[in-house]
């Protein structure tokens, strides 16, 4: 075997390291924001049962278009959407690779605010579109005034807001996403893979009037589907046509197509398992401040954790107790996703001998 | 609905028309190289059990190095490979993709012998990497000396041979692609899409102190999987760290792993059809020619054939018949997919009228 040093790489990959989480065989999984509640045997079956339905007819090339999970997605996400207005691929990430293929590339420049998700400057880098990130305000926080003077001094093309946002669970407000429309003529992304666990309104209903606002979903957390790789977005017709011009053709199988279609078909199933979740993540945050760590305000199915003094000693004394949590390297701070009751119990019962 | 020209899209975008063939509901469909035999009922029930077995635990990422898949990719290649010399992604498009993520960009030039797959320059200009296609010679041939005396003049950093080339069916040597190798210090893609159908030895071969050489390959045609979407590589596991930093984490979903790994698993079983699959494209370039066409040779599941005084009347009347070939725009000819028997006589018995 040569060595990646032999080969004529991109210059600017040279001496980059791929990117993610460790997958390690744990018991209590912690640590990527998955919905570890999985999918109701019900609601499997019914996946089964349409996946079985493509398997003779998998010779053929899928529905280039899938205009009837963009149909399903539309009737899911209300707000009067129509298929038009849907897109789709495998995963969030891919979705926003587009959107950066579309609208990004190396004269335009891409702005968000962090700490926020590491895979955007990952995305910004394979489309060679500039990226820059400037820092959120006290307590990871945003406010109208802050962001639209951020962007109108930074001129970007391209603004990526996470809400609410990893890794630290903030949310923001609607008056923020009206702010930063408002400040810069380019696209603005609001990436909302945690949608279903925040009680605040959703930047879909900001979408009328606005044909520069996109609003990104995934089904990897609410829906249990990480495994099935979809993310979505919605947002106007045109933004739709110009991710056709930049996906590849057939991008998305027929089975995801199909599993898809047949997870959407059971929504309020489950959004059930979201409030448990919920119920979860509150009884994280109340218990760490009970145990004088200073956990930020979340949205999210998960809790950013401040006041570990050594923060890699307690992520390894959790692992050596079954439970892993994610390091996302910010200091003093553990990121937790929010379990199950017995995963999330044995999650705070193992962490309290390990804060010296 | 906004239009596409009030959209900030990237300049090199801006009256550019998204990719695809018609998709149309006809009998009998001739006319995107698909394996028209189908999936055998024994495969596709082992399908569905692998699929039905993964579809409790979605609630999770999938293996992002998709370990077990790639062995047994390596293991139906041969040629001693082994899991550290495989790669494979949603499509050889994504394949390809990645490979000009890594390898191409606005510094490389990329070069193709035309009329190639269409896929190559719209991936080059995903990628911004400058495209260009020299002519192949008379037939569509390609010989050594041909092809290294373009690669010394024209410089690329990115060499793309398609083997048996899309879509003239064209089949190239050994020689040259050794010739190819030789000629420059870039990255050398062999994209055997249609390898299967192919007589001629296989790239692969030419690996072992070749850690430029690439060889892409696709289920969507010889294991009749295009609904599935699964390409695959086999180079130097140097280029497979290389594809490590450009690909998107999680990128090939559990199911796509569990479908193709079931598929692989009953590889005798699908070659079977690609046998009668040859006997039909042998048939039609006989009859063709008979008929007075011109035929090229062809080592794929296609046939390019030429000699149509006017190819889109013939298109057109096939059509009304109930069945879909390929206007690839080569001025006088049509390219066919070869497919059952009663495909075959079928598109051959309607055929023969429409030839003024």
């Amino acid at each position: 075997m040569s060595s990646l040093e032999d080969l004529p790489l991109r210059p600017d990959l040279v001496g980059q390291k791929p990117y993610g989480a460790p997958q390690l065989a744990v018991p209590v999984q912690l640590n990527v924001n998955e919905n570890t509640f999985g999918i109701p045997e019900s609601v499997a079956l019914d996946i089964v049962k349409e996946l079985a339905a493509e398997v003779m007819s998998l010779n053929r090339y899928p529905d280039r278009e899938f205009v009837e999970l963009r149909s399903l997605f539309a009737k899911y996400l209300g707000f009067n959407l129509s298929s038009e207005n849907l897109w789709a691929a495998n995963g969030s990430n891919e979705v926003l690779t587009q959107v950066f293929q579309a609208f990004g590339g190396p004269q335009t420049l891409a702005l968000s605010f962090g700490p926020t998700y590491s895979m955007y400057p990952n995305i910004a880098r394979l489309t060679l579109t500039p990226y820059r990130e400037l820092p959120r305000e006290a307590e990871f926080e945003l406010s109208p005034g802050y962001v639209a003077n951020a962007i109108s001094e930074a001129k970007p093309g391209l603004v990526i807001l996470c809400n609410p946002n990893n890794p630290t669970g903030t949310p923001i407000s609607l008056e923020v996403i009206r702010a930063a429309y408002d400040s810069f003529e380019g696209i603005l992304v609001v990436d909302e893979a945690y949608a279903e666990f925040n009680d605040g309104e959703s930047a879909i209903s900001l979408l009328p009037g606005r044909p520069r606002l996109l609003v990104s979903r995934t089904m990897s957390k609410a829906f249990a589907f990480a495994g099935a790789r979809v993310g979505y977005l919605a947002a106007d017709g045109a933004v739709v046509d110009a991710l056709r011009l930049v996906r590849l053709p057939y991008h998305l199988s027929a089975l995801t197509q199909a599993a898809a279609r047949a997870a959407l078909g059971h929504a309020d199933r489950m959004l059930e398992n979201v409030e448990r979740i919920k119920v979860q993540r509150d009884r994280i945050i109340e218990r760490t401040r009970d145990l004088g760590l200073q956990p930020y305000r979340s949205s999210a199915n998960f809790v950013l954790v401040a006041g570990f003094n050594d923060p890699e000693a307690v992520f390894d004394g959790l692992l050596s107790a079954g439970v892993i949590v994610r390091n996302v390297g910010i200091p003093g701070t553990l990121r937790i996703t929010a379990g199950t009751e017995a995963e999330t119990t044995k999650l705070l019962r193992e962490l309290e001998p390990l804060l010296g």
